[in-house]
């Protein structure tokens, strides 16, 4: 199976990144984490998209804040699928992080999920890795069945504690 | 290849879901066309998300405004994976249908791309399907080739134009 | 007398709604408490609403954060009055939930309430279940008029302290 | 059958309000409509409010721009559920009375609909009117499946223009 | 010297309002502080508004959160200048108290102050009460001049720190 | 009677700062306008306020879009009131002038009114000129009526043409 | 004297950079314009970047809209002062690309103007070349000293409109 | 070489000024630091930019929060470069600064940085003094590969962690 490649902009997104990271690995998905800046180590930043597909990577997670360039940088040098995750810093909620990420022109797009999205991050490159691999689709549908059944056992216990 | 669904919320969307068929057709991918409101016709828009693997789709666009549900909709009853578009209506610029979209709790992604961002959803989907199949990759490459030509062409014209 | 339908997307928004409950309660109107989340439970929350006239509910409740679509979910499946109660989420501080919630497109109303606002939906649906009941009515002007008097006594300590 | 009151801020609201006229008389619903300024008329507003109930009203729309305060000056006088309709002027896209409208305090609700949402608020009124009124209910329901054969219709012709 | 109403919402707006009545309390102007609500208690705050001109008021500060209605309920109901305060309450940081305070339709004009301006809003009015006023004036530059002696004495200290 | 100085930082503002002094003629209340930038002719704005007082101003209107700063430096040179009016510039709806003119520091208020509301500026100086002066504060009211009057006959109007 | 470098990633800018260029050359400071894509032509984006302070630039000017990176990515390859201005493109008045631009982590600055402020863009620049530069500095002082003139010119004629 | 002022407008501001001074110092700039304040001592803030450039500065940093008019105050008593830190205050979460200072109108610029950004305030400040300092640019030049290592370091480490 191709990995997934996961990347954030400083360590300070570790937190986020970690979310991802688990849910890949509660799904059996090869993955790798790297730390690149799209400002501060940009060669690193494009040379490991340049070569995402070569090197066996299937679709790539950025994470990153403020102005977050990162997810753009990396879908600049590569056309495999983007996902791009606007993290949540000290000041503006977020929306900096959101509008930076999601915002693409044309040509090159970014898979932009909620702020702060770590694990939906994850479950959309498991989504496209999915298209082709009924095993992998079973395992997602069976997460799904398992996240209704959490859903369900709550409305029980809620529901019956008003009465 | 799987074909790509595009939904869209209401008619009105047409010119914006007309450009990501535009750009799946430019990239003979195959594709499919329905008008779903996830609130007046929920049942149609659930029965599509809930056959749509078996039936042959590999990805889903969903175009949406305002209190944009549509992709979220259709994202609850597959795990194909989703691509929203959010609509600007004629208030607010798009960012209640941007948050509506993109906001997503953890379990259930939409890949949202910006307001308006019809050819990037296109593109989106198009790199997804183009994970495991490389004849797909080179026409992405081949367009990025292309669109990058045509800015050095404008930079080359406009910059002679200032001297 | 008809029930009130309260439902939340997660139980994280237990808090909002058990001040909507104890406000129900307060003025005996019976009601049922739900966890449905309108994309990992969406046929439940489906079920509920399009039973809900014929189980006795008069109105529902529905509180949400983030891509709040759990009121639009209701509402797309009853023509009963729906209240929707954006849940203020760890980020964005609820106006994503606001927008999701109150901007529904025309055919399908939500009744929307300030952010957490869990106390004004149980009155506004008291209000409703009051338009041809005479004696909820008056425990509603009797709420106000309790509401005044506790004003009018803070106005008294405090007007006083400054002198 | 009980009245519904329409009263607008300005007269610059009336095509908003026009539509929610339109909505009712649609719907066989009676109905009365007043320019009624929070600010410029108190007194009017405040007398019409607080006759309401024993005028036959059962359900008050108030429309509003800017600081959008009339449906709170009429909710403030009434325990008649009252809809909000916060209208767009030529600032700020109409998020001011959108805010104005909905982030009412414990105790008086207004139920928002979105943004110069005139024919959502005809149609929450219809819905609290037919809590108790099968007739009413009925209606609702047909309007409901004939928004929906609409959707279809579109989703038809839609469909089959991109084959 | 005519006084200076200071009327509040609710009484967690109180901390507010004191930073208010300290001000005027220190440039030796006679006021009284009100607890009004615009919704809760609307006649109190009517009355008091009609009659603040002939009871020997010069101007009224009304504090309020949320859809803060308070101001323009008083100023509806006075020619006396009225100097509103936006307050922040639990969610969206104060942006919905201070467009509901100062986006005031043409007529009624409300004079508003940055968000928890509680000090801001009795020198304002203690400005308006010194246009013919001399003694005050000059109270109103000596503040001025000790508030700048201050910060001539911190940029002292500071500007040393730093060698 | 004391003058009314109205200032705007430039022509561009000069449709709102009409307005303002369309309402002070008719009130009979005598002024001055002057174009002043905070940025490009600070001495002038600068000696204007400074002087205010003694060439017999009694409050002073400043129109200014974008980092609207006219407002702040006026104030920050005299201790007589200052409307702030913002004014909406090409982009971001006025929202940036808004801010600019309302979130000022303690100690230096400005009393700002709606984006572009020149009318209420003029009315708000009216109202600080009329809390000693009777006659003009009878102007006020009967302006009030006169408003008020104009809004029954639309109600009239209105209500008869939906019969 | 060093030459400014102007760089747009859209020709879609171009207005606004001829804004930028015009101010240049009647300051007369020599300067290149280009069209360069942070994500279509990252290569030359980065190449122009890298050799910029060697081929004699002394500062660059990058103008972007949307999810605006141009200023980033060269901010990213050159220690050379940055100067971005953020686009309004068709949604979100600009307020996308403000945040895209200035919101940059720390390491990286990116000197931020105005939205479209293309002119602001050019004179930042110059006044950066200025620093060392007596006679540039004087040609800022004049321009300074013209367009105050304008303003004072304007204050006679329109304040002489009103007497 | 010439010195950087760096002035704010409250000593809260002092956390975010030092960030800024600490790294010129760390680059071996000489600078000032100053308590100004637009409104408060106006003065002292005008004959400081006023005589700057005499004085031997080469470039000012001015940090403020609220309606952030110190940079902009500093700018149109000078054409050195004025670099503008909007701070955060306890409201609003900085965007008011942010837009106050950026939003400046055309003739005055404002060279803004992130909202808290003093590290990247003196940066910037450093680079406009190495434009034709070739030692600086080296030391900037360093930082940078310094910064980029750091980041290597981590991605080191956390891409280990994870394996």
């Amino acid at each position: 199976m191709r990995k997934v490649g996961i990347v954030m902009g400083s360590d300070s997104d570790l937190p986020i990144v970690t979310k991802a990271a688990d849910t890949l690995k509660a799904l059996g998905i090869p993955f790798e984490v790297h730390v690149f800046s799209a400002h501060r180590t940009p060669e690193e930043a494009r040379n490991f998209a340049l070569g995402a597909r070569e090197n066996g990577f299937g679709a790539i997670i950025a994470a990153a804040g403020m102005a977050a360039h990162l997810a753009g940088a990396i879908a600049a040098n590569t056309t495999l699928p983007v996902v791009g995750i606007p993290c949540k810093s000290s000041n503006l909620d977020g929306i900096d992080a959101l509008l930076s990420t999601v915002q693409m022109p044309s040509g090159i797009p970014v898979a932009t999920v909620a702020i702060n999205g770590g694990a939906n991050a994850a479950l959309l490159c498991a989504q496209m890795l999915a298209i082709e691999d009924r095993e992998l689709a079973e395992k997602l549908d069976a997460k799904r069945r398992a996240d209704a059944q959490k859903v369900l056992e709550k409305d029980e216990a809620i529901s019956k504690s008003f009465n």
